[in-house]
């Protein structure tokens, strides 16, 4: 059963390696995880039902050139055989002295020892058992997902997911927070002032401003949330255009 | 269809909103990826298939109760009636103007609020269309999720796992990175000096250090490893048995 040559000389992403899945389905899930987040390399070992499996092409839809490209392997000892870092996601301590990682840290760590010429491998157990000790044994370091402890049961798709997330978040440009302008530029401070300016010269004329002893801090109460609004340019004039409207209704009612 | 009133009393996690979710299954398996990371507020509005829905309940096993305890709407107004801040997962820009949040982010953001009081919802559109213009409008933000612009389908299930992910990240304490022991002890400065002067000994006495030019260059070497080593003090019994033995076997050999 072993499969074609190791086939990534391009050392620029991690292998995942699905070791002993059982369901074709999940290789299908896990395939498209992977593209989700532009992982393309995948190695399978000793899957349960054979390969190559109708029912992960049929499941894997739009990723199915993953499963086309993946390496096939009787074991985990051949499937890692040319990585230097290998990390094996577990879900239980395993009595091994060995560094746990976070996703996050994992992926960082990859990324680091792949930019640095490195070969790195996760790998990803079976559905119910997970990885057995003789595969951990293996592994540079343990990667744990911080799950809820009284439900930890993630499948192996899941699984695959988050590191893929993880390993994008480490690599890609991941902007925190942006605005959407909608093709609308900010307002700037002279189109702020002068809706201020309009708003209050027409509520002062309609006798808004009232008691008299409370109309300084009024005044000073709307400038304020004008400025603190994040207004476009076509809200001020929204803005201006219902305060004129409303007063050219005043002027006819 | 207007359920329950609205059960979430306790502020301390943002509620989830499938909003007109099609499948069972998909409602079933964002319950059991909530409770992976310790999320248990759901709402729904009009589920396509009606509620309760059999093929949720079979798909959430372990998460049941989340279905159970759902609150079920109308609209996606009733649903973030009590919400003080919104967020709407979307795949693509909206043509609002409107901010857009990582997901990382979107959940530090619903931590702070939440710890200060207020509400929080997260909107999850239905698998195919995703959320309208008409629901999103009501939200404060966006959450987009940095996915492969190639291959961006992420499932309902999927996105509702990142989200819950990044919850748990924004609020249990991750260790990016610790040691398993396995019940041993990291050997100190003394053991492993002891440890490199029993090589060193037994490797003189053997011969090991030849040429005589080179000898001082391979002793610095030979410390330098042992001292490179995440060594146990077990590690360290270990290799003084390993060399004890080898040493046996030389004086019977």
């Amino acid at each position: 059963m072993t499969g074609p040559t190791i086939p990534d000389t391009d050392r620029k992403q991690p292998a995942f390696v699905l070791v002993r899945p059982q369901m074709g389905e999940n290789i299908g899930a896990s395939a498209r995880a992977m593209w989700n987040f532009g992982l393309d390399r995948m190695r399978l070992v000793a899957p349960r039902d054979g390969w190559p499996n109708p029912a992960a092409v049929a499941m894997a839809s739009g990723a199915g050139r993953l499963l086309d490209g993946a390496g096939l392997f009787d074991d985990v000892a051949g499937a890692v055989g040319d990585c230097h870092f290998v990390m094996a996601t577990t879900a239980r301590a395993r009595g091994l002295t060995k560094p746990v990682l976070s996703p996050e840290r994992a992926m960082q760590e990859a990324a680091r020892r792949l930019a640095a010429g490195e070969r790195v491998a996760m790998l990803f157990g079976p559905e119910r058992a997970g990885l057995e000790n003789e595969d951990v044994a293996r592994a540079n370091a343990l990667v744990n997902v911080p799950v809820n402890p009284e439900f930890p049961s993630l499948n192996l798709a899941q699984c695959v997911l988050l590191c893929a997330y993880e390993w994008r978040r480490a690599t890609a440009e991941v902007v925190a927070e942006r605005m959407d302008m909608a093709g609308a530029d900010r307002a700037d401070r002279q189109e702020i002032e002068r809706l201020a300016d309009h708003y209050e010269e027409r509520l002062e004329a309609a006798g808004f401003f009232f008691p008299a002893h409370k109309a300084a801090r009024m005044r000073l109460s709307l400038r304020n949330m004008w400025s603190r609004m994040p207004l476009t340019g076509a809200d001020v004039r929204m803005l201006h255009g219902i305060m004129r409207q409303m007063v050219r209704r005043a002027g006819r009612g």
